[in-house]
Order: structure tokens, then sequence, then C-alpha cells
């Protein structure tokens, strides 16, 4: 399966680990895949997260990683920014690792929300009326919307809970504006991310995740081998209702199944 | 003006007070209503109040009225969900003032979220992100969504802030599920509530507030006199954008020219 692979893009939650829990066989997966010397990206919709907080999450849960192995939506967000509109400054609506990631990139904060250019929403799992009011200013106040992502839930411990969609969806209802861009998979702006820091084309990957609307909807439309994983988003009951157009190439229960190429060929 | 009127329904916020701040001549103003014996109701969409608080409240800003004057959009929530679902136990998404309006009206609150029939929305000055997540699981595990309003801005000491369309936009873009009844203005359960309070019909009211989309949209819909006052959501510059058919009849500065008729009226 890996055969004609140089590179494997592999989504986090719900494919490495559900909340602080590793998936069972993860860590021995990206041996395997690191022992038939192919190359290695971890990309995550986590807008929340910088890249320092996430290569910190990954080692703590003993996964071997480096830190050029990581993009998150965050990253995508701030080299966008740092791109396009290196004066700007920018709000945010979300947790401190979407700060850190911006700032850690020479993207500069506004330090009013009446200031900002931007409002950059991300998922606040910290989130406070104060803090909703003042993203709400920014916007009155000519902010443009931006989002990390735009996930409805994410999977953790005690099954899902809601994600940065109800962070924009309290921002746009409240102001009649809309979100200009989402960064996150399934955007092209992380598959070139991805792709760049790769060397590789796109025809020589491989993504590996468990959401058929961001992991797989993008692997396909880039033209990447696609393997669904069953440990978080998708249930097998799902695959059933999916467009023949959308199956995944692969399809297994969880990552630790490449080892042994226990994969279930799709139509 | 009040000739042929025999009750007067009047908003709270942006017509009698801003935040907590008295709008000048808004006592007097209601006492020479009350001197022209016309029976007074405050209407007002706040559903994140309970009866009892907004009576304090005016009380404390030193206006003169009594409990059963007083209808909130969470009053009016409360009488369907006990009229129409006495057995329902309810979840709510908003600040303590519903929860005692519905438990004062005899509406069960469920103990968990997952066990509620519905999720009841409303301003949430005090949101966090775990109690809108709780919220989430609510519909998540089938409660149907309905609000005590759906205003987008509130008027304060600073400006605007962020109101329930924010936390209504928060459940649906995440659940991808609908709110199924507003209750506040313009909805005609706040209009019924009123008449049969004041045991008067349409034709015999005058509704005075600051919003042409709910006050003013509201009594011209069922056939009562209209006053815009100025002292709120409404500029003066916005009045030469609507449509005739949606003019008030009447519009001044604030409810204290009421007691001279310094009232402009409107083709």
């Amino acid at each position: 399966m890996l055969k004609d692979v140089e590179g494997v893009l592999i989504d986090l939650d719900g494919t490495i680990f559900n909340g602080d829990e590793l998936i069972p066989g993860a860590i021995q997966a990206i041996s395997y895949i690191r022992s038939l010397n192919k190359k290695i990206m971890f990309l995550s919709n986590r807008g929340n997260y910088s890249r320092e907080m996430c290569f910190e999450k990954l080692t703590r849960l003993g996964v071997e990683v480096l830190y050029e192995e990581i993009i998150l939506s965050s990253t995508v967000t701030a080299m966008y920014l740092q791109e396009y509109y290196p004066k700007c400054s920018v709000w945010t609506l979300g947790d401190v690792g979407l700060k850190e990631e911006l700032e850690g990139s020479g993207v500069k904060l506004a330090s009013a929300p009446e200031e900002a250019d931007f409002l950059v929403i991300t998922l606040h799992e910290n989130l406070s009326y104060y803090e909703l009011n003042r993203a709400f200013q920014a916007v009155q106040h000519g902010a443009r919307i931006l989002a990390t992502n735009s996930d409805k839930t994410f999977p953790n411990e005690n099954g899902k809970s809601i994600d940065v969609a109800g962070m924009i969806g309290a921002i746009e209802a409240a102001t009649g504006k809309r979100t200009e861009l989402v960064f996150g998979k399934p955007s092209h702006f992380m598959v070139e991310a991805a792709l760049r820091q790769l060397a590789l084309n796109a025809n020589q990957c491989m993504i590996i995740g468990d959401s058929l609307g961001s992991d797989i909807e993008m692997g396909k439309m880039h033209g990447m081998k696609t393997l669904l994983v069953l440990s978080g988003n998708t249930s097998r009951k799902q695959l059933e209702f999916i467009l023949e157009s959308n199956n995944p190439d692969y399809v297994c229960d969880s990552i630790n199944e490449i080892i042994n190429e226990k994969m279930e060929v799709q139509q």
C-alpha cells in the first residue's frame, strides 16, 4: 500500500489521539512508516494550538516527532497573513495557542479590538461572554473575519464537543458578516503548506485521517492516496451512505493496522 | 395623541433605560401616562431577566411599577411551555434570570442536558465554553431549540453588545439544527400575553419603543398606535431609509416628550 508513496500526511485528533488518550498502536504505526523511509507531516485542523504546544503534547504522549513535521491550521493562517498582509493587525477569538502561533510567525496582534484589520476565529475552550463580545466589537469596527477551520465538533474522552463552527456562528449571526477564508482542511492552504515542507507532489503522498469531509476529501481532490481510519469522527455505519466518488482508497479500524496492511480496499 | 388609547405598551431597553442609566424624563412620562388613567404594560425582549429581577431594577431606578405590569420574553416562553408542554423538561443556555422565570412558572428544568426535551436560548452575559458545550450536548441528544428572542445587539453604556443571536448562531452552526420558535417581539406571543393581561384589544393600545424591527413592526401588524423613540436602537438617519408602510405613527427623541405631546406625526 505504501510502495509508491514518498510522504504520509497524518491527521492528529481521532487518528493519533482522542483528547489525551493515545490511540493504541499509533506509536508503532508511526515507527513503521519511518522504518520504510517515508517522510511524515502531521496535519491538524486545530487552530487553538501552536506548533510548540502540539510538539509538546505529541512528545508527552510518546510520539516521535520533529517540530518541522507539524502543520496546524493556526500555522497556515499565520503564513497567509504574513505573506499577503504583512502590515495588518489581528484580533483573535480563540485559545492562547492561536496567538502564540501568530506572534511566533511575526503577525502583529492588535492592542484593542477596534483597531484590528482581521478577526481570526478558532476553537475557544475558555470562551467567555466578555471575549465573545470583544471579538464582536472588532467586526463591528470593520475587521474582516477569517477562521482557522470550520469543524463543527471534535472528539474527546466524552464523545463530541462543540468546535469552532460554534464560535463562527455566534459572530456571523450577530454581525451579519461572513467569514472570508477558512484555512483548515480541506482547503488548498493546508495541502500547499504540507507539500512545500515535504518537497513532494500530491501524487507522491498518502493522507491518513478520520474525517471524510476534511482528510479524505482533501486527499482525493489533490490526487493523493487516502486511508480512512475509524478511530475518530467516522463510524463504519456512515461509510454505507457516502457516494462512491467520495470513497477513500483504503479503510481500517485504526492507524495501527497499517503495520500488517490489514486494510480494506474500497471500490 | 393618547385620547383614544386605553393601554400603553412600553419597551424597556433603549426606551426607559440604557444599561443602568435611566433615560431622562422617563419617570415623569410614566407618571403622566398614569395620571391620564391609562393602563401600562412594560414589554421587554430580555429573556435573561426574570420579572422579579426586572421589577427590582425598575424600582431601584425609581420607576413606579407593579410586578403584574411586566412581561418579558422569558415570561412568555415559560407560559408557552407550561401551556403546551406541561410535562417537558428544559435545559437553558442563558443567564440565571431565565431559569428563575421558568421555575417560577412551574416549568421543569432537566437535571442533565442529555435529558432535556427543549433547549431554551437567551442572552448569556456569563457565557462560558463549558456552558455552551452543555447546551450543544442537549441538542445533540435530541432537544428541540427555542429562543426567548433573536436580537442581534443590545444597547448599553459602551454602545452595542452581542445579544442572543450570537448564542443561537453558535448552537445552530455546530448542530445543523434550527430554532423552532422565537418568543420575543415582534412575535404574536408577546402581544397576546400583554393584551390578555390588560384585558384590552390591540386597537385600544399604543406601543412605545426604540426598535423599528420589533416594537413598531409588532404594533403595526396588530393595529396598535406606534410611537418610536430615538433614545435607543434607532437613529434619525435610519428613519430616512424605511418604507412608508413601516413608518411609526409618531416619532420623538425620547419618551419624556410625551408629556408636552412634542411628537412628529409621520406620513
